[in-house]
């Protein structure tokens, strides 16, 4: 399990070498994967690894050296649309769902452009008085490289799904089972509550500001919703009842034939899932993963409960440490707690599984966005997604906190997504 | 203008009435029209004329005099699969987007269909026991066949919007133009404020419960977004900016060659408009209408300013009387306010124009929904919509309250929706 | 059973009345409809009965009183849009998906446009010399009026069929079943044979030059395939083995979950399929109809057969009368062979069904197509559709002949469409 | 200019080494590709060079080894699926749009499994007796994989044009142009002529039975048309003159917005084009290539012309000698004829570019599919095809002759294919 270091407030002179882990921890992702793996596009919601490892490279070309730089020259003029994601203010950029059209430049030549850049990046620091002028944006491309790291994981692992030979990414499977852990119900109370994000330490724009927040009182789930829990509602006919469903929902049910999560398959043996291990027979006691928010909405209607909002999940998280199966764990797939509870407390609030919410993805009271192209980050998003809490076995520890808001489609079901429920007091 | 009478503790002996009167009020708008144009669907989103006036009418026969009528026979068997909108719990239903195949039954059918359920209902109702038991369905299906009044209203003129002669529904016009009301900011204090439906008379269960919300000090603009504002936005490039649009919003805006709200026209003369009156030039001082959630939001921002939450809208109107452009009187259109301001409040917070706010559709807190088949009124469709509030130029006086939440996907523009912007203190 | 009078040369002093008999019974065809039935449209493919009625009139308004009625005025200047068909060289036209979103003008108002028309083409060709000129333009219209008279009644059937209640377009049933007609093998000689028309008498553009084709010995069927065959070919397993398909074919029968000739439904009691007279069980005698090309050659080659050239079925045809269970017989369906076959000769090559051919439509060599927009009839159409002969129980008698060519797309099933099997000699 | 040794019959004994040859040749063509190359799929109509390469050896996997080899065991179990192109006959396939999700096999592991092929296929033919009874399917499978080079060099010539830096599959430009020539009619006479293969050597069975047609007289152009000609008709407005083209094919310029053939692209110096070799500027002496069957058409209306029918074109083509720019030329784009014409003959009858002819795939009277899956091969692709001849510059010299067939649907632009106008005498 991993325990991501104490929060505080970020030292510009360790930035360079923490930007160096980052950098390498995505390197580190990708190896082993052949030009092949990382040049094709599942689906237009996906992206090649190669995308991903451009971009973020990308991302400190176009936002770092570009600015700063003295005598800037782009390592190909070609990338900065090609490899532009969704800047309109940086101007053209090539379709998303014609990512995997790029068999040039190969899978080389962007690893070329990584050391590239990240030599010249390194370089420009080197000056401290620079280093300070960047520092927001190196710390920002940090984060958002972070979050490609999770995005690669699951990209790929969507692409090598839909190979009939079900490929594992690692081979392998690292861990011994344990023993299921209870659900049980926690209380919190009601009244005025901060959230959001303040103080030291990064933040995206859409974690604040911190304000307050009236809150019920209300329970949550000691655990997330557990491998078993859907069992239980596939075989109650929970894929077969309209009216443990959302109308939306309903639809893609029906649209998507779905009869179980992403990736599992019904075999004589009883439900195996794709994980990046191969495929692999479901555990009951693991977290639930690959779910929708509509699975995680009637799973938990089904149980007599409803998700938690956004802003009960981070009242009930408190100070939880960020630790967990997290993407350092290297496990790449959720599994059961391995650690006692705490009197009171839940279990698995960090890793595992990204925890749908009911909470759709807005501006918090008096969101501002930043200024320039950065400024596209977050806030053009804010319409008709949900927003999931707590990162999963793909989320590099040192990317999240408590205030962390991560956000989908309610019908996407490719990231690691599950859920914990709650219900009224 | 239209003033609704007091809100008051429904009376049971009054129901019979009331609901005659509504009936007829129905009747009265598809006065006029032929088989044709009520038989004719113009998209999946909208339903025929026909089918709103025998859907009205089933819900009576099924959910009134099914349960509730000795020796209870259909009017049609038929009818129970054909009408059914989208009521899981009752069975089968003909599917939406095939609504506008139905010649048969014809018109004069339906209309027969409506003065027998309106007779057995009448006579079943003549005994007070039974009027007492059924009084809450009555009472629902009453505003629930003024929902349909105005979807009547919007349906058709969605079908007509597509005849290349631009027919009129009405003809003449009523009005003469009124001095335009300058937009005003009024200033409205943060704290914990009530919203929602308590007490008496009638409210959907979406509406409830009653409880409090915390809010930030805020200004609300004196009347909705006009049609010279969306002029002076479209001359400003406003259509052609991805700065201004939320990302979703772009895309509507670049695959559905958005250019101009829905129904405009560009001639030689300037910009006009199809209304229920035929084609009519834009007036700068009419509520701007047929606005998407995201066209709203984009002229939002132009402005410097936001959509207000739907309880910064709530608690802005504060009690405010019902009244203003409404179904009753007649115009069909929004027009400028012929009333003058009060000091420190808003105009138009009623009618005209449906009132876009940035608040998802979702449940309130300790939000039950009902038991059996009209537990689906609601609930179900709590995802990936947005509130409108106030009532347009298409609804029922009596249908309307401060707490009466509308919903819409983003992108729908067929409504009479429009908006009034926000900002905070 | 209806026998066409002889061929012979058009005599123009006749064109008026057999003009107005034309005309007369296209609007004999539309008697009992509402003007709901006659304003829906079932999908793009086929059009509202209203439609046709329009566009037939706006032939004659077009295309003869524009040019030769002297101070001609339109009835309607926005009808030259609305009701034009498909002629690039008119100018604009309203599209074609959306003939169904035209409640107005309604069918009161098309029928006055009829009238009016008939009327005036009427008093313009009292004019000897101006009926002279005008007679090929007249006789191409009625022509085109009867080919219209085949698609109201294919539209409307395909309309009806989507209505639950499965409404009858006519009552009763007006035949008896008859004793079934056993397949025979037929043969006939190869050599260079003349087809095409030429000569006295009306004929397409499409059906000329004649001109001498070679041909090989081959059978012919001396009845078409019947529903007892389809019936054996489904008990086969015919839908389910893809051997027997063209490669096309096959994907239709996956994506359209075709298990059976359009309109037929399986029931407790065996098939039953929707007719212009309601729901009717499905009778072995009859000729198969509601086949597409797909179809009619997968059955033939389960048959060890194959589908006719249009030539093979032209010279089979020889001078066989224009005679059977065409429009005028009033049955709107087909129905088993109420004749004794001669000696040697085939059964029911006119009438009943139109027989689909392996021929592609393409030019006879030399084909010409004629000056100016009546130009677009034909040639234009010419790629992906294939010929189908001999009339159906929707063809009127004194529109067909051995030389007619009909022509839709491989997958159309909507039209009294089956097939008669060949084989080489 | 490249050409075919001369025709006769296949001498088994031969066999094994001009296998070895084509095998050899596919390789070089796929040399210089890296894996990523290899496996993205532009289109669904279009695979990965990867698949071409593991299918082609799958053809001689399934169809040679699993029959005749003693003691055979598949090279990977799952291949036999996977790599299956469209034979029911042997069981599920791989869907076709989904050939480009698989990265793995990579391309190493593909080519290992071909080296292994040809081993085992090369020791199964050393015993005289098993070469003997596989000639048949030997001979077959060189064939098959000739057509599956020449979809090498258009499949990926589609995928590199969707690259934004249009990337050069191979560089250098290997000609200097010459003189054009110029467009001369010559005369054919009609009558009784033989068509189709017959005796020696090599043919598809949609090449067979030899049979006699009759022709009318008929002229041909001395040679393709030319990009000089598409750039006049495009000049001409040709393609916004919807009189010019079949109702199909003006449907696909305006879905399309088809403004000049595929690749074409727009400078400030006129017309450049992509090719193998990047992009280059249009010459006008170039035969015209990437036209669909519709823009054919339309080009040669324009021209007061037609297209031929295959029968005509063959006939033409008579005893011409299968010779000049082919796949073995190492150029892969048409260019100007370097040959003098002799006297009443044409140019470019082979190579450079496939010439759409007028006439629709179909069987040829008599015309028999091979028992077994190989019977899958051409029969059941015979509806909505058209019927192109004479090879192009990607098509290798022994697999052509003046009987070949190839088809497209006539939308199909990505092949190397032009035309070839014709007109009666």
């Amino acid at each position: 399990m991993i325990r991501r270091q104490t929060r505080s407030r970020p030292v510009p002179a360790l930035l360079p070498q923490q930007l160096a882990d980052v950098r390498a921890q995505t390197l580190a992702l990708a190896g082993g994967l052949s030009g092949e793996d990382c040049a094709l596009q599942s689906m237009p919601d996906a992206s090649p690894v190669k995308w991903h490892l451009a971009h973020t490279t990308w991302f400190f070309e176009v936002f770092v050296l570009e600015s700063h730089e003295p005598g800037f020259r782009p390592f190909d003029p070609a990338f900065r649309v090609l490899f532009n994601s969704y800047y309109e203010g940086i101007g053209n950029k090539h379709p998303r769902p014609e990512r995997g059209m790029i068999s040039r430049p190969d899978l080389d030549r962007v690893l070329a452009y990584r050391r590239e850049v990240d030599e010249r990046v390194q370089a420009l620091v080197r000056d401290p008085a620079r280093l300070l002028r960047v520092a927001p944006l190196l710390t920002l491309g940090m984060h958002h490289e972070q979050q490609h790291q999770e995005l690669i994981l699951t990209d790929l692992k969507d692409l090598l799904s839909r190979n009939p030979a079900r490929p594992a990414y690692r081979d392998g499977w690292p861990l011994t089972p344990v023993a299921p852990e209870p659900l049980r119900w926690l209380s919190f109370e009601g009244g005025i509550r901060p959230i959001g994000h303040e103080g030291r330490g990064f933040a995206f724009d859409n974690e604040q500001p911190r304000h307050d927040v009236l809150l019920r009182p209300f329970e949550l789930a000691s655990r997330p919703i557990s491998h078993g829990d859907v069992i239980d509602f596939i075989d109650d006919d929970g894929y077969r009842r309209p009216e443990l469903w959302l109308s939306a929902g309903w639809d893609s049910v029906l649209q998507g034939g779905w009869q179980a999560p992403l990736h599992w398959e019904r075999g004589a043996d009883g439900w195996s899932t794709f994980t990046l291990r191969g495929l692999c027979p479901v555990s009951r006691d693991v977290p639930a993963v690959h779910l929708s928010y509509f699975e995680a909405d009637a799973i938990a209607r089904w149980m007599g409960a409803r998700l938690p909002s956004e802003a009960e999940w981070e009242v009930a998280c408190g100070e939880e440490p960020v630790e967990g199966n997290l993407l350092e764990s290297g496990i790449y797939h959720p599994c059961a707690s391995r650690k006692p509870a705490r009197p009171g407390r839940p279990v698995q609030m960090f890793g595992d599984v990204w925890e749908w919410t009911r909470s759709d993805y807005g501006a918090y009271p008096g969101f501002r966005t930043a200024e320039g192209a950065v400024g596209e980050y977050n806030g053009k998003f804010m319409c008709g997604q949900y927003v999931l809490r707590g990162g999963s076995c793909a989320t590099a520890a040192s990317h999240l906190r408590a205030t962390y808001r991560n956000f989908f489609p309610p019908q996407a079901r490719w990231q690691f997504s599950g859920a914990r429920v709650a219900r009224d007091a």
